[in-house]
Formats: structure tokens, sequence, C-alpha cells
């Protein structure tokens, strides 16, 4: 494992998604991995850490999540913007090699099995809680945060490290067609700590 | 209504959430208006669009989201980051005045009895999609947007314009602790459209 890589606090988990960012969501069933972007992800509880995402009945990342039983939610950056689009963009049902092509190379924390993209600023690997009214009216996945890391260059210690960092490091927050914002500057309350 | 708020068309209404705003969550019943702050609000679906939120058992908005069975999502901007920040942190338990102490204004659209805070980005009413487990659960609650609106200045056409209005227009993406991003510059992946 990169040697920035370091395990987040399960319950400062919730921060890597608390300001909205477009994630990659990985799964792996069988010795078939697949990844997918995916901008409806969310916080859903501190302590002990869950999430929400959709993942619509035509993604074949799906069937990886509903077998294996588990997901991860990644968080990729500026650096990674073409490889984020390309992983939303393409199906593997069209494109086998559509993880290869995009350039993601995959990695695996000791202990885990659910496959992760290099390069990312932050990792969530979570284990569903099956609620399977939620997933098949609304293709809403329910995860508990089992395992949380960072890369200590953009996140260290709760807190996001944008305004010191290379601006390679900023959060994606998707619009539609290809159009994407990164995330700005920091805007902090006054008299708050 | 002021004469820079337009209606959003209801399957573009997603993309006023897509990008992963921290949100103000207001509601009404007999008689009596509260508005939160809550950064755990994401889309769910596109048309019919719906939305989730999560609105903790121990906030006052929660019992006027449930006995209404109807609220608001307002997208607020960075002229109004002390608002939010005050909208969510006090309660209306503790401080009978709170959105009034916050600074926010609150208006109404004709044909809706949802009320709104003047100055915001944009506005989704939404229906409750009953679901008691969830609620119970998760504190997750699930609306179908039967309204939106956006200020022209910052959104029209169904895309932001976070590049060319002025700074005081950037979305909120809160991390904790009185600590928030505004969003960034734009990212666009080269060859879409």
């Amino acid at each position: 494992m990169d040697e920035n890589i370091r395990s987040v606090e399960l319950h400062k988990a919730y921060r890597l998604l608390n300001h909205g960012p477009t994630v990659l969501v990985s799964s792996s069933y069988a010795g078939a991995d697949n990844v997918m972007a995916a901008a409806w992800a969310c916080a859903l509880d501190f302590s002990p850490p869950k999430v929400t995402v959709v993942i619509d009945k035509t993604a074949q990342t799906r069937q990886l999540v509903e077998k294996s039983g588990y997901f991860a939610l990644q968080i990729p950056n500026a650096g990674q913007l073409e490889l984020t689009y390309a992983l939303g963009n393409s199906s593997l049902g069209d494109t086998p090699d559509k993880v290869e092509r995009s350039g993601a190379k995959l990695f695996k924390i000791d202990g885990f099995d659910t496959p992760l993209v290099e390069g990312c600023s932050g990792w969530l690997i979570c284990k569903i809680i099956p609620e399977p009214h939620n997933q098949t009216t609304y293709d809403l996945f329910i995860g508990e945060v089992i395992g949380a890391w960072a890369d200590t260059r953009i996140f260290e210690n709760g807190h996001w490290k944008f305004e010191t960092a290379e601006p390679r490091w900023r959060s994606l927050h998707y619009l539609a067609g290809g159009h994407f914002y990164a995330i700005g500057d920091p805007l902090v309350v006054s008299g708050s700590n």
C-alpha cells in the first residue's frame, strides 16, 4: 500500500463525503471487478458510519454489489477527471475492458476483498445493510462503513487540505454532460472553531 | 416573488443538487415554520425527480415535515454563510426565534404552502413518499420534487453559472465545525458536450 495512505478513524469517515463529492463505486464478485462513477452518494450516519448510494439496475456494478454484499466508495480528484468520466460513461457490458481503458489501476488493502482505485483521495469500504425494498424500488443501497482510508497529502486528522494541496487534489462535483466543478476555497464562519 | 426567480423544469431539478451542496430544509405545520441546515441531502431519481434527506429525531423541523408531509430543500450560497451555519447550530426548542435571529426571511410561492428562504440560489418543494421503516431506522426521508425554482443570476437553462456569477453565489459544502468550502472552478472533460 502506498506509504501516503493512512486509515481514517471510523467516526470521522463521514467527513470524506460530507462536502458532496462525486465518487467512484467499486465492487468484486467471483473474480470480476468493476468500477462506476456516481454523483448520488451521501453520508447517512456518524457512528457506526453509514452511507447511501444510488446504483441503477442497468449498472453492471450492481450485480457485483448485490452478490458480494460489499462495495467501496472512493473520492476521485481533479487529476483523475478523465478517468472518472470514463468510468461513468462506459459499461462493462459493452466494453469488457472498461476499467483498464479508463486508466484506473486497482489495489486491495490487507483484510479486505473489495478492489480500490489507485490515486484517489479517500476510500470507504462498506458492507451492505440489506434493504430489499429500497434496492428494488429506489435503486438505493445502504452500507455500513467498515474501513476508511485517505491519502495524507489531501486528508489528515479528519480535515481536507484543499487550500494547501496542489490543485490536482481537488474533489470533483459532477453537474451533467462532462461538466464538473472542482471544490473551491474555504469559508469559515466567524466565531466557530 | 423576486423577478429573478424562475421555475426549473422538473426533469432538470436534480442538477440543483447533483454537485453535492449543503442545503437548508424548511417545513411548516399549523402555523409553525422552521428551517435547518443539512449536509446529507442527495438526488435519488431524475423523472419524476426524487431526493433523500437525513433529518435527525431531535430536529424540530422533523415534526413539521412528518405532520405536513412536505419539505423544501434550498441551496444557500456564500452570501448566506453565517445564516446557514446559524440555522444548523440552533434549535427551535432552545431558541424559539431561531429563524429570525439567523437573518433568514421566508416567502411562499403561489400554490404551495411550504415556506422558502429568500436569497437562496435554488428551491425544491418536495412531497414525502412515506417510508416509515427508513424514517424510523435511518432518519432517512424520501421526497418527490413537485416544484423547482432557481435564481436566474446563478442557475439558468439547467446550468449553474458559478464561473461568471459573483463569488457570493457560490454554493456551500460543509465539512465540520463551522468550516465550509465554496464550490470552485469548472472542469470540462475533453471531447464531452
